[in-house]
């Protein structure tokens, strides 16, 4: 992975606007205060002055925007491989306590679907037959909810309702066939309240079986927001450990948000706007265009970004408390990078 | 009321997805842990086994579960009685202190219309003439506003702008014609930020006067969401309080959010989707599909949800503080049984 | 500017329906309790009896209603002027420390834009090239995002990401062509959860060239949210020191909400309804009838009120919180008043 610095040469090969910005570190420092030749030099160890301390956020700020994309071990969202059985796609996942480096040197202690967090992304098209094998190596009971899938009531996972709890050292299979296309995802639905943010969810995408159902898209990203127990997370990253968004000039580009936190998460995307095209899985009847989404816990939404203007551009969680410090951009925040 | 044992019986004769769930509590003991025949019997008595407390957590979760739907003192929203004078459709309304039951053995102080919270339903069809007369029986002053209607303006509630206080003691009568139908609601305007949590809060349904703009529903129910002084409740109630909504395979049931709580509440509806078809009594010209409806205070949906497979499914605010502990689900959920 | 009880007295020549309230504020004396002739005459010192509170309540409400719109030194989104140069509109904007009177007698300290909280509203044409130059007179670094527009990267505002930070005492010449017609903002993005509460932003509109484009109404409002440092606030002011909104009877009121604090605010309008037509800036191709619209951080709406119900209208946030307390209402409440 880049660091800041390489990517910005990178992107700076890109653009005509970019190049602008993109030639090296060193465009970027701090404006200089205008001072008159004959001023004393140093008015910052003034009284009062809060120079230095406003010299030291620039250096916080700088530093923060410098490290992006950081390094950190291992991603969330990664695709589940799946075998054939029986003219089942059969997919394993295992729930278990592991640890997660959230941004470089912040590893914490999660629990998660094969010590991924978010976990792996099950993929499958409409249509397919699922067999979803669960194995509980936690030392308490879980479950599997398939949130936002249409199937039988006892594949649902809510515990004593739909199904038993699978207690730890237990193995559950959740057999269904996938029925309604859309963005959707799946976490414990078993004292979810504490499950579900300390890692248990990730990604269900049923893609359709009609291609014309399919929206015209050059490339694809998630954005699985998360709060609570490991801080606000995009696919499970905080920034300056979050991954770009990446296009090329022209590329249009699906968004497929999921909300598995606990509050709203109103996404605001600089520089381009998105059409809003499916919420749930289904498809609007009327898109409708914007550059903040608002993604309430539950929900998912699908989007069209056209990449038409070069550029590196922040996106982030209009909460500001979910993106900015005194020390920078965090939590909730990537950059769209169209080269 | 039926006991949730009782009512997985009953829910178990309707389907047969239901069947394999609904033969009897006992299918739903926790999965035993798979352990080799020589393992030793008690490992979660070793040093920091988390065992006992994961069998505990699983009792208390299956104990809330039976419950449902959990007996308890008394319903909300109750249709109002009205006599009919000088061509209006009189209804009455007493403001006072009274005891409610939110969950089993958990009475509160509440201040309510008729000793209900939810207050009464009152429900007209557009055109009708309305005259509600309002005594007030608490220790301070109230006053109710409309909520969504529109009214003459000295009808609509808020005090010192369109009315004085009702002081305690005293009566005040509204006036209007049903002019605008939907889904709306009634609720305090004077020191409202109290008054509403504590109970002062109803739902007022105006039915159109051409059946060509009515819905094509079998059923329909309320989610009148509230939070705060009482907690999280569901119609006045709390989970296993929460009343189910039953249907029968390929009815079609209306429901009817309010939200007069404080925060928003994203209500997550698990197996089935909703079509969302009205928002504060204007209907969309184009509905959109969901299984997750964000609901804001102070607004109303109207959605309609196809009964189309069996079941007992949740539903459910996503905000999983809203609806589940460690010891289980509680507030803001309940089932949408199919049968 | 008129006291409230100036305010009524106005209000009272316009309608029928406000003719019964807008006497005089008479007319609004608490409705006295209905006691039998020979009932104790003070009945309020009997123990337990709120009744001297409750007419402390009573009044102080009624001193907030009687106090509106109140007067305050300066107000918020004034039209910026702008001088022209080289082909350029040039506007000019200093951000620097400032007092701010929210409401009569609370003066905060406040960092803004040329003085102004929120600061000065930006309007300008689609197809208008603008130079915009930025000085930073605060202690601290800080740069200008104009969120919602389309532009070149290096001009989007995010620092060390376009731009250097503007450091105390420099300046910064932002330039680009007005392309997406809409109502937008602007608003630090160095340390902008500070910054921004603190009162560093403000509100930019472009309208479309083509007038086909625009909406017909004969008037427009501004609802710009700001909660956190300095309250909650509506284009800078807290109830009773709002401004109303007016209109006469029959007109088209165009509304303008821009949201840059860190919640929710979903704003009810009493008595009348709201057809949401913009999004973002954005048409909305199938606008939406509401009489609640729940605005979230860094989203704008646009919405056209038909004054068509004479009267004094609450338009307030539904978060109760956010809009009264047991002295009365305050914070994000106004009044539509139709005459």
């Amino acid at each position: 992975m880049q660091s800041r610095r390489q990517f910005l040469k990178y992107a700076g090969v890109g653009g005509a606007a970019l190049a602008a910005v993109g030639s090296g570190v060193l465009s970027f420092q701090t404006l200089a205060k205008e001072r008159p030749a004959d001023a004393p030099a140093a008015d910052h160890n003034a009284p009062g002055s809060d120079s230095a301390n406003a010299e030291e956020m620039d250096r916080m700020h700088e530093q923060g925007m410098l490290a992006f994309p950081a390094p950190t071990a291992a991603q969330g969202l990664q695709p589940l491989e799946h075998t054939l059985e029986d003219g089942f796609k059969v997919f394993r996942l295992v729930a278990r306590k592991s640890r997660w480096e959230v941004e470089p040197g912040r590893v914490v202690d999660a629990w998660t679907f094969n010590d991924m967090f978010p976990g792996p992304l099950i993929r499958v098209t409409e249509g397919d037959r699922l067999r979803i094998i669960v194995r509980n190596e936690l030392d308490e009971s879980t479950s599997i909810h398939w949130h936002g899938l249409k199937l039988p009531n006892n594949m649902d996972g809510v515990t004593y309702l739909n199904q038993p709890p699978i207690a730890p050292g237990a193995t559950f299979t959740y057999e269904f066939t996938a029925r309604n296309p859309g963005t959707h995802g799946y976490h414990s639905h078993h004292n979810g309240v504490k499950q579900v943010p300390m890692g248990l969810a990730g990604a269900l995408v049923i893609d359709p079986q009609d291609s014309r159902r399919r929206y015209e898209a050059d490339r694809e990203a998630f954005l699985f927001l998360m709060d609570g127990t490991h801080g606000y997370t995009l696919n499970g990253k905080s920034f300056p450990a979050t991954s770009p968004i990446t296009a090329h000039l022209g590329e249009r580009v699906r968004l497929r948000f999921v909300n598995f936190g606990s509050m709203v998460h109103p996404m605001h995307l600089h520089g381009l706007h998105m059409e809003v095209v499916e919420k749930d899985g289904y498809a609007l009847r009327n898109p409708y265009d914007c550059d903040t989404l608002c993604v309430a816990p539950g929900e998912r939404y699908d989007a069209i970004v056209t990449a038409d203007e070069p550029g590196q551009w922040a996106f982030h969680c209009h909460v500001l408390q979910h993106a900015e410090s005194e020390h920078g951009m965090f939590g909730m925040v990537t950059v769209f990078d169209v080269a």
